[in-house]
């Protein structure tokens, strides 16, 4: 077995796609996100999907591991979840058949690939790699605040699992249309596999935080801009250590906040209220500044799922005026999201 | 080999003392700090000394391993550093000495005591434990922010390496010598030897940060204090994440800041100026506030071990003057630190 427990942040292509998307015995579409949002963001790496026994499925073409490889893939993806993270008795022999067929495997699940003994068996026979992204690089360095060159933009929230990653990586997409030289900087298990690298950033013991974030988004040519996943919230009572580490090593010179309109409690806190977009911007700014005092605020990302085109214009007008910045969905690309791109680079 | 991987924060007496303080071959004081502070402060739990060529000493009577066995030693614990933090090859001899006397070995250093082939071989052979006090506790969870019962207090710093745990051992001793229930928390390798338990906050996941400060701390009786170790700055580029995610997780009624008067920038990150006392309490406690409303700050711990005993009354006495608060040396027992316990318990 080759056990590769990293991700070179620095090369956008270490994770050995084109992917094969494996959907396991999943009917949930929402156990199916990681499946979707490679699809969406990472399409041009994906040949095709395959299953046992799910009702869910990406709309890529279906293929056995065998006329996967055939087609170029180099690797299966596991792209479901299912309570508890693990990888379950029915996925074995799918998964087994992609190592034979020669193709690796990569993995977000909690649970490690190589502690799957038949995993860990067939990879090494068949020379095959398993491949964890939640497992953070070796060697990690403590952060030393200095001053990297480039330019970086890091999305912030009020809270987590409300767009942090979608907004980045629409912003960074934006910035590649505008012709711009930038790299989406992955933070998370999903955005790993769409960037092909990154670094997980929850995973890293917390003395090397700030360090991790150093390293990944490393110093770079003047006009080149990293777009950086943001993670957790600093208001956040379980996960703000994660935040400000990566605000801290990430240095941003603009910072866009997202929100989820109507969401009042904080995830998995209950009683713990959703900080304002002021509050959220100021701390952001306060304690972003420390490691690079020209931080600003580029706008407000908000996740408009929930209402329909008329009702989310009328949002962003009324939230624009208020904050006296732009206000904008990603997913629904117009003129305000064109406006938050703007002072995004102004 | 019963390799114990971790310390239980509940159970005060999880470590096998009394120690044996192993001095290895230091001729630098600087680095015996860690044999210093467990003789300085719990000196109850030590039985003598041992080296191989050291010139410094901690004053406890020499033994040999199979003597300081009969004289009821249960654990050598390694009571120095070297550069690299490594175990160099004129210490095998003595610990091994020491596990065939029956002795366990505790061990702060970098490496792990079952990566040495040879201690991990004679351990197993002997039925001995290698304890490494730096490897947090398995399956951590990640915080809740429920607030917990009982009382804490948190030191925090204008920076790292500056009194923190000294003064949290300082005002722990104080509160139980007027007669209260009080435990010492400790987040580091030093406190962690002394306390026989804690949790290494620096070697935490950054995801559970937070949930690792909420264990430290558990639901106490309402009069009962918890004194907690601070650890890092929340204005240190490189570690902040840890102060942030033990001060969200620690949930402190109190905290005291610590602050060396002339250091000018911080350890560790050129450039960085060392934040005022004044914005290191404001920020501590609008950040404290996420998880507890009622978090105040009691005063200022001075490290004046650069000044004269009248410089450092009247440095006291200015600074108690400017910031309205008790200022007090833990070293310097007296009214200022008097002044300095009364406000924590007010």
């Amino acid at each position: 077995m080759n056990a590769i427990s990293n991700v070179s942040p620095d090369a956008a292509a270490r994770l050995p796609y084109p992917y094969l998307l494996f959907l396991g015995d999943t009917t949930e579409p929402g156990f199916a996100k990681t499946a979707f949002g490679v699809r969406d963001w990472a399409g041009d790496k994906c040949v095709g999907e395959f299953a046992v026994g799910a009702t869910v499925t990406t709309g890529l073409p279906v293929m056995t591991p065998a006329e996967a490889r055939a087609a170029g893939a180099r690797a299966v993806l596991i792209g479901v979840a299912n309570r508890g993270g693990i990888i379950g008795p029915t996925w074995i022999a799918p998964l087994l058949e992609a190592l034979e067929a020669g193709l690796d495997i990569v993995s977000g699940m909690h649970v490690r690939l190589g502690e799957v003994p038949e995993l860990a068996a067939a990879a090494q026979k068949h020379g095959r790699c398993l491949i964890d992204v939640r497992v953070p690089p070796a060697g990690l360095p403590v952060g030393t605040g200095r001053k990297r060159t480039g330019k970086r933009l890091l999305t912030v929230g009020t809270d987590c699992a409300l767009g942090k990653k979608y907004t980045a990586l629409s912003l960074a997409a934006a910035f590649a249309e505008r012709g711009l030289d930038v790299d989406f900087r992955a933070t998370g298990q999903t955005g790993i596999m769409i960037a092909g690298g990154g670094i997980p950033m929850d995973a890293v013991v917390s003395d090397f935080e700030a360090g991790a974030a150093e390293v990944l988004s490393p110093d770079a040519a003047a006009d080149h801009w990293d777009v950086i996943e943001g993670q957790g919230s600093l208001f956040h009572p379980a996960y703000a250590a994660v935040s400000l580490g990566l605000l801290h090593g990430s240095q941003p010179d603009v910072i866009v906040v997202c929100h989820q309109p109507g969401r009042a409690e904080v995830l998995g806190a209950p009683g713990y209220a959703v900080p304002s977009i002021e509050e959220t911007i100021a701390l952001n700014l306060r304690l972003g500044g420390r490691t690079n005092p020209a931080i600003r605020c580029a706008g407000v990302s908000l996740n408009t799922a929930g209402l329909d085109a008329d009702a989310a214009e009328r949002l962003f007008a009324e939230e624009s005026a208020r904050l006296g910045l732009p206000v904008a969905d990603p997913i629904r690309r117009g003129a305000a999201f064109a406006a938050l791109v703007d002072n995004c680079l102004k």
